[in-house]
């Protein structure tokens, strides 16, 4: 394991045990039940991602560990809800996620869809609790920058992208693919490095750059998805693998070839890392994720 | 019409306008598509009850009108969520709500989950944007108790209550039905008077009479939609009447009969408005919505 892997681990470890405090206890009654299932979505499993960026960037602004572990939380509880609500079988309709069963094949589909609202509705109550910082400003502040990632204007408007892209005639072009991914990926990863600036009580053009640097490397992480998609075994990944071929959907891969894409994810994470030079080596565990995104084997 | 429904409709005009105002624009594109599925739920229809509510409790305690109205539509997207995923085949399976049809008729099962998503974000997004309050302290609370009232302590394990319900051996008696409600629907019914004297800066024991106010209000409504629903008539009402005779679902006209049903209502709405006895004539139109809950016709 390298010493980015580790701090990796080390964060997802955080952000397992902040979940697994906010979620309600299960039980034998019906909300005990849904809390089962809210806590089978979210937890153990996932790289965390998100959570990790909350966290080290929210170190790298010097903001409490404990609000930040909450705020890592949030962002994966709004991850879960969404990868809930998508493997419904009115959407991609998907029987395997981490490697156990989609919530609606290990319950049912009216409990997928509540146990994703649930989720959805404590990620938010996460941002705005006193627990999570003593200034209500940045409460507030981010909420509303994890609504404007998750709502119309970000991840759900780029689900409904996906959906459509999959009924029109031609396949999607590389740009077009990125701008879907921009939104139904993008700006949530965004959030998740900017909730740490909000959190640390970061400049304005802080905050930008920190959003900036994670929907690049969220974008390279995808590509890297899309590779691993074609080349990876899918025991490592614990999901399905070929889908997207199997489905004729576009990605980087089908549009630019295996080595188009391998560099297009390159230049991104470049870009990423470069994005985080002001920070000098403060920012290495971040810029070390830039250089993971494209070279991980799952 | 009385002055109070003249009142009604005035706060319902306004939920409408802010709710107009905050909702995406209507396009031609898969955003613009869902956006559409999103108005069809929120704008048009119901009586606003919440609204009204969130509308007068601010104007009992002089909040801001321009943010009260921005609450009002907070409140009734958080409804209209619910409404979209509730009417779901996994879930009720209702083709028809306010006298159209339900979101995954008029569309697909798909766009209706993704609506109900961003319904439930926008509602967050209302609360926290700068333009509902000044003070981040407010918006946050605000935010805070939005997000206990519709999650899993909330309206979303009331509805898991009521799936149970209809799995369960013996049918509810009037206690059970009453806890359910009070989850259901009487959290985000409390909670939309509570918001009113949040925006109004009211002391805790204010909040906590205006919601207990206007749960007792909700649960008298509830009675009378059961009465409504073996008695009343599918036109006036907008949507499938008899149904959960049908469904064999268990109400308190089940349960307590007619009269007993009647008796319910009539003391949960005494008890309703005795408790805005301290506020005097200023609360009049708040005290007129509970005689109203048990007497209207649709």
């Amino acid at each position: 394991m390298t010493a980015f892997e580790d701090r990796l681990r080390r964060a997802a470890a955080r952000t397992e045990a902040a979940l697994d405090a906010a979620l309600p206890p299960v039980g034998e009654d019906g909300v005990g039940r849904l809390a089962a299932a809210m806590r089978h979505a979210a937890l153990g499993g996932g790289k965390r991602l998100r959570g990790f960026l909350a966290i080290e960037a929210a170190a790298l602004f010097d903001a409490d560990p404990a609000g930040a572990d909450r705020v890592a939380a949030s962002v994966e509880c709004l991850h879960a809800y969404s990868l809930v609500h998508d493997d419904l079988p009115c959407m991609d309709d998907d029987a395997l996620r981490r490697g156990k069963p989609t919530v609606h094949v290990a319950w049912d589909e009216a409990t997928a869809v509540l146990a994703g609202d649930a989720l959805q509705t404590l990620a938010f109550e996460l941002l705005v609790d006193p627990a999570t910082h003593p200034d209500a400003a940045v409460r507030a502040e981010l909420a509303l920058a994890l609504a404007r990632a998750s709502g119309v204007a970000g991840m759900v408007g780029g689900q409904v992208l996906d959906i459509a892209a999959e009924t029109a005639g031609a396949p999607l072009d590389a740009d077009a693919i990125a701008a879907l991914q921009h939104l139904k990926t993008g700006a949530l990863i965004g959030f998740a490095a900017e909730a740490g600036a909000i959190l640390g009580r970061a400049a304005p053009e802080d905050r930008a750059r920190l959003a900036g640097f994670a929907r690049d490397l969220g974008a390279a992480f995808q590509i890297r998805d899309d590779l691993l998609d074609v080349e990876g075994d899918a025991e490592a990944a614990g999901k399905r693998l070929g889908k997207d071929a199997a489905a004729g959907k576009a990605t980087f891969v089908s549009t630019l070839g295996v080595e188009g894409a391998r560099a297009r994810a390159a230049a991104l994470a470049d870009r990423a890392a470069s994005a985080l030079a002001p920070y000098g080596s403060r920012a290495d565990a971040l810029a070390a994720a830039a250089a993971y995104a494209v070279t991980r084997r799952a």
